[in-house]
């Protein structure tokens, strides 16, 4: 017998790695609900042709495919048909309706937009959704990079109000104000803004590799940029027109203030920057004082995807290294892709792996959800088994989580059990408390140990 | 384009069904908590070599296997070894490496005696978990059958103590009684029980024979159970036997009584009875009165499963009409699979989907699951839209769901959006409103309108 693994790229989660996540879950569940977003769930599987298409030609390619079952039932009449269906296979990969028909959910957007169009006429639009569910790629994995993972997303379809903008910058803020992450900045910038600098370019056809240059800003400095940009046929007058954008300082104001200076002759342009100021305002009124990550205007921000047509929004945490941990934006019409014309939509994604990451490299999860439980009772045999059975059946009823070693065996094992298993506490129902109708209290950490009755218990193992 | 569509079998959970569905995961999984049971998750795919041959030749066939990716990358090179491995695939079933690897997870118990030996210097035993997740099987879709569908299975492994099954009764009763589901019945036996019949009936060896024909008492009757027995070589003096242990009434105590008169030639009988015996006073000591819940002996009880080896305990509910809810029992060795022998284990499975649907006919849900959000603010634009995104924030602050429509439209498009998303306050900050600092607040059940500050809306909505 071979030693059994899990698929590469793939992950157990142990018992405080699923405490630690469902905290991270919960926490954007609440504040998902307080703003009147509401669950949705779709199926791991989907049919491939919802699929296919969607991710350009690399993630077409990334798609995990299911194998149609009932092969080998078919076999004997259509083998030959079957044989034929491989060879097409073969050439054109993945095509074939008899060898597969299903495939993984690859994101969450493509189902929901799927789900909006098949149920459009039983939602109330706009539509508030979140979800919370793994997707599958196809990756080569690598250090924080897994064939299976978590998206998080809350979208709204529907409407072309600034105001979802707005609400989605809170949510960002009160989730990562609420889950204890300081450091964060949240990036705002439209590609509107810029298209305009394509346009005033005089090259509105390059926008996209305007856009792919900026990107890498941090990356490449801005000399690698301008040669990034000559590369992809940009004007020097061009090129320091982006400069002039990028070089663009101050507060979020002073920055827009800035821009409209320089964007006055871009209609494209000019329509970026009053979505940005409008968008902010409507924040301004819905913020907290309390939450402490900052809000900022950066012009270098691209973001990927070429779906995107508004404001664009992307999560950085600087007190870890480490990329995004969060991103999002605009887009227009992406119901079209399955016969739903002009619904825009607007949506926010959080980074559920690599939240993770810096939750736990900066220890930001409470310290209760590595053990679980709270007590153990040490099962001494005989009517002591009994005594401590309802003494167990009365901690338990006032909320204390709390088990009885089932089996009776050494002391010492069973204390190795405790501390193996992360326990602060111990009760130790002996002959002497049984007589007495009390118990011994041991803390695990401190080495305490005293004689008390079941509330005094109960009431020590609360406070804690 | 065509209409898109999702696979056969499969489901999308609308927000009402996703917060249903979560409310029932949250009640079991408090349960499990309080009861020192630990969360696992493990990948929805596993190693095709760690699921084949573990669910005998029918389960085999309804793996749903993942066709390896990077295909089309090796045709160049490995055509021909790709051509030989898809002939014997079409021979031999989806034994091909080239062609699959990976499978999507069939059950919960695999996995969890999986990881039980990947991590078993890691844990501490007994190991007590839960596990919540969905699996897949590629089976016939039909009317509450379903090719994806969730289990919910709690577990302790490397105990051979019946306070663990007593335990795991206290978890069902517990999960029932929160559930508000009544005319529940938790019906348990014993295999050695079962054996011991085989034992009396001279025939040992056609135990599972014996299983197999009593598990239809409750379609056939006892007239057709005795043709089956017959069918199967059970002598008449032997279905006279199993006819006494089936006639055994009363509660518990006297049934348990009864069989031990029966029972008093076979070993395996009596150590059965003795576990029942035990488990059942166990249970005692932990069980709460208010649960109302029946706990019932019932020596026809078999369960379909092979690797049952003591008490076994399956779930019906009364009030509908409905197969069983829950099953589980003991089971020797499940880890020996993978090479980790002799640690015994027991547990029990909800079943969730079957849960849901009794719920939903007794209308068992919190009425406030249905809508999820407490209120709609009317948009009423300019400086009112303002107004309205400052009532906003302070409603949530104080923990209030709620949401603005984002739109400035009329006001009867927003009133039906508020009746289609089922809310039941609409808030009106008109002008009058803004001027006096104060709020209308719609009860939209009732019609009900009144003039109020934004302190007395929170305390009314929050009432509700």
């Amino acid at each position: 017998m071979s030693k059994p693994s899990i698929p590469q790229g793939t992950r157990d989660f142990s018992p405080a790695e699923v405490r630690k996540r469902q905290y991270i879950f919960n926490t954007l569940r609440t504040i998902f609900e307080l703003y009147g977003f509401q669950p949705l769930e779709t199926p791991a599987m989907e049919n491939l042709t919802t699929l296919t298409g969607k991710y350009g030609e690399e993630g077409d390619r990334l798609i995990f495919k299911i194998l149609n079952n009932g092969l080998h039932e078919k076999k004997e009449a259509d083998k030959e048909k079957l044989n034929s269906e491989w060879s097409k296979m073969l050439e054109k990969p993945f095509s074939s309706p008899i060898v597969t028909e299903r495939a993984l959910r690859y994101d969450l957007t493509i189902p929901f937009a799927r789900y909006v169009v098949m149920h459009q006429n039983e939602l109330a639009f706009p539509f508030r959704r979140y979800q919370m569910q793994p997707v599958w790629r196809a990756d080569r994995p690598q250090k924080g990079r897994y064939r299976e993972f978590w998206q998080c997303d809350a979208d709204v379809v529907g409407s072309t109000s600034l105001i979802n903008e707005a609400e989605l910058l809170c949510i960002y803020q009160s989730a990562f104000h609420n889950l204890g992450l300081t450091q964060v900045t949240v990036k705002i910038n439209s590609r509107k803004l810029l298209a305009g600098i394509a346009e005033l370019c005089g090259t509105p056809e390059l926008m996209m590799d305007i856009t792919i240059a900026l990107d890498k800003l941090d990356k490449i400095a801005w000399e690698g940029v301008t040669k990034e940009l000559q590369e992809r046929g940009i004007s020097e007058a061009g090129i320091s027109h982006v400069e002039k954008v990028i070089n663009v300082k101050g507060n979020n104001e002073e920055k827009l203030y800035a821009l409209q200076e320089i964007m006055k002759d871009s209609v494209t342009g000019m329509q970026g920057i009053n979505e940005l100021k409008q968008a902010l305002a409507y924040h301004k009124e819905l913020a907290d004082a309390a939450w402490d990550s900052r809000l900022e205007v950066d012009v270098s921000l691209a973001r990927g995807l070429n779906y995107y047509t508004g404001v664009i929004v992307e999560v950085a945490c600087k007190a870890v290294q480490m990329g995004s941990i969060g991103g999002g934006g605009r887009y227009d019409d992406l119901t079209g892709l399955f016969g739903l014309k002009g619904l825009s939509g607007v949506g926010v994604s959080f980074g559920i792996d690599r939240i993770y990451d810096v939750m736990e490299e900066l220890k930001l999860f409470p310290e209760q959800l590595a053990s679980g439980a709270d007590v153990l009772l040490i099962n001494f045999g005989g009517e002591n088994e009994l005594y401590a059975l309802g003494v167990l059946k009365q901690l338990r009823s006032a909320g204390v989580s709390a088990e009885l070693y089932p089996d009776v065996v050494k002391f010492d094992k069973q204390m190795k059990y405790a501390n193996k298993r992360g326990l602060q506490y111990v009760i130790l129902p002996g002959d002497e408390e049984r007589q007495k109708g009390m118990l011994s209290l041991k803390n695990f950490n401190s080495g305490e140990q005293k004689m008390l009755s079941v509330d005094e218990c109960i009431e020590i193992i609360k406070k804690n």
